[in-house]
């Protein structure tokens, strides 16, 4: 396996209707179901960049600003933005778009990390990943600070010594 | 509808048994499929304290430390942490029980906020919120904090006036 | 294992919102779907009680006299009212909620039985149960008469050995 | 629309797979799933005698004695026994069958009452059934001792009144 | 087992009542949602004549003339028409029942082959089957015209080789 | 809306995991469950290049020659090939993945039909498809033949006036 691969490699597209039972009452796709769907790409797009069984380490932060209702087209892209040793970090964009009335938005942006694991669940190493276009720049410059941020909010860092996000702060 | 509830009257528990459709190659719950039963217990308990309509707002960073497996049983506690005008944060802690091992342990504990809604979608104003045990009183207090780091992600407020996260990264 | 547990030990609720594939053309919850959620409920309360693996061995008279509407909260409350060697007799409680009117009811009460087994299947002893309250105490001794139904429907009890029965018939 | 309709007239047949996610942890099809058939092959069969549409008002006793496993098929045969006013009481038979096997049996036997009713879900009358072969005639004539019992364990009829059931438990 | 089987043999009924997640925003059932069941209950068929575990081997043209609205009761009938060493015709009709209406229609008709196949999935013999009816004897007959025409869209037979598709051309 | 679209503007790419749930005793992705995926990913690639409600006319010969199993990526892609009127042509094809094993295969190629409708399901006009590449343009090229044995296939057309066909066979 090659132990560099790029950030296009792991492109991933699922393009979905939104059916009745995955709607609330007021006829709106639920954000719970949304995120079923995140999971389901980010996971496929970290198994194509690590060719291994991947599961989810964690969520970052999602807000559901644009609702999406029922007969909508809802489409995700996934693609790794960074790898560190075991995990990868995953960009999935959603879009709603109402094909009617030719209506299309960037409805929501989520991160998910996955970590790759053998048959008995136990870490195992990936190919780095080379980011190409400036959007891959972007994403793979950004992977640091939003890792940072995971591991204070899991306790796993002291804050004084996460220093990408100290900058953020203006620090 | 009166101006002020008690915190205990949104807990809502919804118990579940990992079925194979749930679950990954490895046969074990998928991340989205948890993430999807947190969002539905977490809006029946915000539709509890508002007795409104809810739609998500927001999902907090979620880590998924513990696997799950096949046939065990999963049981999700939901209670309004605080409310804010219209939206109410809820912290839904996920437990998972090998009942035949007799094994039980707290795997996940997420924090979403849902907005209430009338049949337009239109915001509308929530009963605030007494927290009245010690746990209660620490989550009302955090959620403060974690509602500054949602805005400061969400890009709707400056870092440099994020009061509490400040305080946070010991500056 | 202890040989003798407490009934609210085996104390299991379920809250689920009605789905649109749940209801029926009218837009009220199929009465199937509910006792889908009442077997699993049920089998949750007795695995609570015996540690082990059950199956469901019958299900009482169920009658559903007030329908639940699309977009209703429902809860089930089951509880083990009495162990019988490897089966246990299981109430499950259902209450209907319309939370943004304020609604709340009982619709329906199930007996469930289920029965204790290990990997073959092979039916296996389960403790005792003991009622505490008032109420787990007419549970409990409500569960002899009820067994007797059960035995006399199956034709695997003569109606007139049937002693609880025929006192209900003032015998 | 005619006021007398045969029984036969009613006869709905349904034939499933087992599929992964209506088992337990053990393999077999979940007691819950097949309650869940029973009612949607019941139901057609009452709106087959009744053209209207119906709501189910309770099932009788179900017992499980034996278990079907993943990937048998499974065959329900439901067809109207009695109709009272604007009630129907529908049998459903329930046969397991291992096809490369070459085994089949009848696993169930249950009992459904279902209510005719018009769009505002107000009863409505339905045909009264004439049973034409001595299985039908058997049905029918069962079908009111049923009832009664329905009746005494719903609390709306005295034991004391129940003059069919007493005759079974030889009074 | 027998080296010849009765066409009624492996005849197959599922009826099925239109949810809500079957249907598209127009509320009619989706064209993949009824393949999916022809292709479950021409499985079942092809699997009661072989006595066989079997996998779907193609289907023929499907049109979906007539659409079937929610609400509605989806009956199909599936019956395998001719054997061919080890793969086996089925035909499927669908009939569409608006009850409380009383209209019922043929809404389509469709062909699929199945293989039987043991463990490893390697092919297996099949019975060769007997037609009895006209309207068997009907099907009988087609199945090799059809059988030509599957062969030459697979490219796996000349169309000049194509005898009786020939004769259809008028050849 | 435009008189003339590219075919390149209605290509819809889905890709999915194979769930338990969705494949047959051996472990396989069932036949039927890939016709449903392949209808809503050519109904999505329909809907773009009309801006209309699309419903499926029809769904041509589709043959399963490799099986896919539990565990691997299905990815499906769509794009009209040629309008008629109210009605397009639209190819999907099938990839199967085993990303862990580096895998991947075309398993699947089916032509589906879709009609534009209005609301009230009356056909409506659509733009017609201008094909670019050279697979486009055989696409287009083909899609005339493939209508003629739809038509004949439904009876609707005589085999002697299918001149695309006869010119097949040689004649």
């Amino acid at each position: 396996m090659p132990k560099i691969k790029k950030a296009s490699g792991s492109l991933t597209i699922m393009t979905e209707m939104v059916m009745p039972n995955d709607t609330n009452t007021l006829g709106y796709l639920m954000g719970g179901n949304l995120m079923r769907m995140m999971d389901i790409v980010g996971a496929i797009s970290a198994q194509k960049h690590s060719n291994r069984i991947v599961v989810t380490a964690s969520v970052d932060n999602v807000s559901f600003v644009e609702s999406i209702p029922l007969g909508n087209v809802v489409s995700l892209e996934a693609k790794v933005t960074r790898a560190f040793n075991s995990s990868m970090e995953v960009v999935v964009n959603v879009f709603s778009e109402n094909i009617p009335a030719g209506e299309k938005s960037n409805t929501n942006k989520a991160y998910l990390t996955f970590v790759a694991v053998d048959k008995s669940r136990r870490p195992v190493e990936v190919p780095e990943l080379i980011p190409e276009t400036d959007e891959e720049k972007e994403y793979y410059a950004g992977a640091l600070r939003r890792r940072q941020l995971r591991l204070v909010l899991a306790g796993r860092m002291q804050p004084s010594e996460a220093s990408e996000l100290k900058a953020l702060f203006g620090i």
